[in-house]
């Protein structure tokens, strides 16, 4: 048991997690593998955890006697308020509990963990966020995709697809004319709409791009097509949420990889 | 122990490290409490390690007695040339090692991690990549600004600056007219050039920047400035390699959780 001895003396470093303070932390795509080790120990230690839809239930079998609070649903059903969530964070710290707020992916990234921290701040909770692997950056690396590759890109954009056709909306066109590979998180619904607009703005029809639904769990499927034929090859082949969709040529990587591996006999 | 004899249990269910693999891992933004079980995992059964200067030298103690190889130099120093890495692991990995490629950050982001799994894949020698959290989201959330948040923005850019003014740089004007935050990797050498860039890009001169130095690490500095400003200001406080900058109005959220906090009382 060595490396779980060095596990536990590593967990007793970290900072302590105190009562009535809010620790916010994101479990990464899925799979328990990607857990950080801090996230990890603030299960174990947490006296209450309001988790999200994307969390991977079995890492909650960390918890140790912990109250557990289910708070969102998956896909196109209504999301337990954000209001409600707020003041759940804050009655339970109040009360002196430990509480982690768990998130799927990293809380800061397309997670309104933003916002539930201005909550806290205002509400005098003192919280900390635990930061954990963003799911589109997995999702790449589990497609076999390098986010970025000398020759191919120099940046890499990571974009929410939920307000798609919103006033509010992001300038898809201004992104595409960056020329640079961009990840579309919650972009399903609205998928045919983005491609539109990435096309409108400069992307050539037929820059490669990928579905990866499930990324990092049993479950992962992936699918390549274009920009011109992405929208309806989801349609097509009955990609759910969560799905994360990539538009750039570094999909072409994903090709050269795996045929570079059959070339070389595949072991 | 229940926690570590837990984890235990966790990491006897990842995939094996076999023989004659390699595995690319990132060893996230450097504290030790953010990297992932798999790869603590993966560092406690390699039998030959080669790292980066960005890693971290605390968490090999992990290691069992693995070879430890030392690739890379930081900030301006020549760094071991890449086809010498990419020989060295297929070296090993001929030799029936388990070869671990340990790397700061994520190795797909910025990290030439698919220049090296292409080499390995032409080499015939099987290989996994493992995410790590990428240095400028934890760099961001350590700097209590979160990533996105609603009413600010849709979309985070991760750029490198590495190559600011060669011929094959990245187009900064059209970054800036995307109007979204961008975060700059390698930018400090010339940052002077990338603000002005993203300025005539149409970036307002008073759009908040920040710089982030030793991001996760007790050294951890933070600068917040303006576009037009940042590159004086990094200079004048002597910041140095490895710092993260950050150009957007999201910069401004930090202020704000801050002086939350302390009209709260700031417990």
């Amino acid at each position: 048991m060595r490396f779980a001895d060095q596990i536990g003396r590593l967990a007793q470093q970290l900072p302590p997690f105190e009562s009535g303070h809010v620790w916010l932390a994101g479990a990464g795509p899925g799979g328990s593998g990607t857990l950080t080790i801090e996230v990890l120990w603030a299960i174990s230690r947490a006296d209450a955890i309001i988790y999200d839809a994307l969390v991977n239930p079995e890492i909650l079998a960390f918890a140790d006697g912990a109250e557990l609070h289910f708070a969102g649903k998956r896909g196109g059903e209504v999301s337990a308020a954000q209001e409600a969530i707020n003041g759940l964070m804050i009655h339970l710290a109040g009360q002196g509990k430990r509480v982690l707020r768990l998130k799927g992916g990293d809380p800061y990234v397309f997670g309104r963990g933003g916002e539930e921290v201005l909550a806290l701040a205002e509400a005098d909770i003192p919280f900390r966020v635990l930061p954990g692997i963003t799911s589109a950056l997995a999702a790449l690396a589990g497609a076999d995709i390098p986010a970025t590759m000398r020759g191919f890109n120099r940046a890499i954009i990571l974009a929410t697809g939920h307000a798609a056709g919103a006033p509010d909306d992001l300038d898809w066109r201004s992104i595409a004319a960056t020329g640079q590979p961009v990840v579309v998180y919650m972009g399903l619904t609205n998928i045919t709409r983005i491609a539109e607009r990435l096309i409108s703005g400069g992307m050539p029809p037929e820059t490669p791009a990928a579905a990866i639904m499930s990324a990092s769990l049993t479950e992962e499927r992936v699918l390549v097509a274009t920009a011109a034929t992405i929208a309806r090859e989801v349609q097509e082949q009955g990609f759910r949420s969560p799905t994360l969709i990539l538009f750039g040529e570094i999909v072409r990587l994903r090709e050269r990889l795996r045929s570079a591996k059959a070339q070389g006999g595949g072991r």
